[in-house]
């Protein structure tokens, strides 16, 4: 059960921009200390505790100032900000917020990407009108291919992902999570189902949503924005820099005048 | 002519990208002041005041310097641009401006995005061959969501979006806005309309502009273009980092070196 | 005649990305005070001077030193990059450069765009295998919705634009120039025909270009890429800042808390 | 073993952002000392080393020191990121990495594009369940022009590229490359099929892989995301600024009020 609140919490910083993993251990270490209010071990017993509509109200919680942290390692870094889009329908809320790739140094200097980034979903169930109730969201990581998937579906089309948070692990086969978009009958949108089946915590939920293709239009922006950034080709792109290039060029064709590169093409 | 000025003055902090809220509060002080241009009813017993195609010379009558905050506490920032996105047609305009999101700071130190940013639409009737009377003009805020709803138009799609500018406030219903979208018969573009009933001010009016297919796929670049930033999401991006994430990655690793993070796929 | 090479050498510095107007004032300069290799009154009697397949070849020749203006006024800028995009094709060549917007300053110290931004087409007649006379070019500024109008073809849509240089000035109507955009009978691209009228310097030229789809999605990428730069929209996604608009709505709000906005939908 | 390590070396800098030229020189120079591992010839009869499906392990293995160009003339440069996308299949994997523009100094302080950067295709046969040989990787430059085929191939297209790394040079017709993107059957996607012909090691390789509309899809995001890079549109897009163009403007209108620029329609 622990493990689950454990789950949860990673994921209330999940919309950090710039320290997500620090402020994860901040939030584990919160969770030891305290009864965090957002546990379903403590709210389940109770009436659910229930959010208005505006879900990133959430964020007003994250008021301890541990979850700051002032590494002094880096220098001045734009203020984190927690963003994400949501679609609020009657029976379901979801919310979906990026994540950053990881990086990793090479004993060169430069870095590689260790991992790349993602999205979250988040689903939660609604329990009265504009009213959802986050302790039972249900979390799905959309990978840049899964993105790819819900990016080409074609008015009738359809897809479904299964995920593992603990595959390759102890735990494989314990948490079974499928996500289901399929078509509204008449085209004009797509169910996403999220059904979670979680033995560690003997956890059943399905939580399904209507999203139109207005609303599919603009995941679709805005996954094409974000997936170069999640892949990290925007440090690519940021780099190209004629007065950097010219001067490296200039190495290469005076150690090796000859030298042709690796173009295959005639101009 | 001073009347003229005030509106015109209104509508300048629309374009405003980096201090629209101050801008607007300038604009309220004023208002306050004086009788407000923006009420059709003080407008209408005089003529029209009309000004030529060229809309973006509105900007040259804000010459008040009331209207630049200059604000101490805020540092070296990029100069202010009005930028905007106009269509003339024989019987109407319509200026499309967007609006950025509003940020609230948090106790950690991060933000999170108060209200998503929007584009506004400014509709205004001609009053002769490329003349417009932008004080009769009536404005739509159109959500990101509603862009997904234009970007997603098929040849023969519509769509309808109804505002109350009052709602959950003690006027509700008192304004009542209708955009409509509606294509061609032959298919080679779309009718924006909008109707505004104001018994505020007792007045009713109603736009209509053709907008062709070529110039629907301008709308729907920049609207693809934009709907991340009116999100906030380029805050995220902009903030992901080699050198940062490796070192907070570090801190986490070490305080719990099993961490697994919530990645749900294999690779 | 000397109207014309005018007109030619303006769009020498055309790929100039950061001042494009000084480079055309010393480019001017530079006409009157040589014989200007381009120049066709200096060309024509003789045999065409042609340029390899590489047009960028032209860049080369901008030797001159007066054409780097060195403005004190303005500080550390990026370096100058002259880009664009070519299509080589056996009897034509085009090459695609973006033109910047331009501001104007108000009193407010913030700015306005004066003029929107612009692509500038450059057709050049081939004289043998791989070779341009760039010396008979002939140009045509496509503006953003003129981009609308490309990037919205069909597989079998055409578009036809017609442009006066000199449309409201004494020379209205004595250079006609039109730009069609017609299908391949199969639907595998479209020809892109520029025809000339110059009755200033007696000068009619036809030059048709074949563009595959596969070239058309290149176009239509960049254009996208590239439209709202032409319109000034990064400027405002750059300002976007959560600092400053907490600092600005702070403000607002302290002075009239009840202020509402002018957000017209229900979150 | 070392032999491994050299072939990594040599796709390590394939993926460098902002040095690739310098990192090539460092290549080649190892290559002259040693024999060369990217010759299938030597790699074919010792038993091939094979590598888990995390690809972008291979960048570990760059530890050669000299591999990090420590240019003083470049002042304080990003750190270099080296980024790709990866699609793994049962029989084959491919590696996209894009590649920089060259850009060369003219001698007014400016610079032209020399050459657009590209995608580097680079395919590997599977040797096993999740086991890729990446010495027998066979590598294919996409130009801008080719990811427009790519990313506008429709439901049934299909496109074919031939190149030859050696064409206008001694060995010219001696490496023949093949590029084949056809659909499936059933339309849910396409086979990337490279051949190679080298007489110069005697090889012949044909890699096929097959990418769903999903994965495609990736890559159209992800190419439409890069290409105005790989053109260094971005150089011009960034140079647009508000203060410097007025500085401009100014300039050229004080020396030329009479000046009408180039636009050719009526606003």
């Amino acid at each position: 059960m622990s493990h689950l609140q454990l789950q949860l919490h990673s994921q209330a910083p999940s919309l950090s921009s710039s320290s997500s993993t620090s402020s994860r251990f901040s939030f584990l270490k919160l969770f030891t200390n305290n009864a965090f209010s957002y546990s379903p071990t403590n709210s389940l017993p109770f009436k659910p505790l229930t959010i208005r509509c505006r879900h990133s109200d959430v964020f007003e919680t994250t008021t301890n100032p541990s979850s700051t942290p002032n590494n002094p390692s880096v220098g001045a870094l734009p203020p984190r900000v927690y963003v994400g889009h949501s679609i609020y329908k009657g029976k379901a809320a979801l919310t979906i917020t990026p994540r950053p790739p990881e990086f990793m140094p090479l004993d060169s200097g430069a870095y590689k990407i260790s991992r790349d980034g993602y999205v979250l979903l988040q689903f939660a169930p609604s329990v009265g009108p504009r009213q959802y109730d986050w302790n039972r969201k249900q979390v799905f990581s959309l990978s840049v291919d899964e993105m790819g998937s819900v990016i080409s579906l074609g008015a009738k089309g359809s897809c479904e992902f299964f995920h593992d948070p603990y595959m390759g692990k102890s735990d494989e086969g314990k948490v079974r999570k499928v996500l289901k978009v399929e078509p509204f009958s008449d085209g004009s949108g797509f169910f996403f189902n999220l059904s979670v089946q979680n033995k560690l915590v003997n956890v059943e939920e399905s939580i399904t949503l209507p999203v139109t293709k207005a609303e599919l239009s603009v995941l679709s922006a805005i996954f094409k924005y974000i997936m170069p950034y999640l892949l990290g080709w925007h440090t690519f792109a940021d780099s190209i820099n004629p007065e950097y290039s010219v001067a490296a060029a200039s190495v290469a064709s005076n150690a090796n005048p000859k030298y042709g590169g690796d173009y295959e093409w005639n101009r």
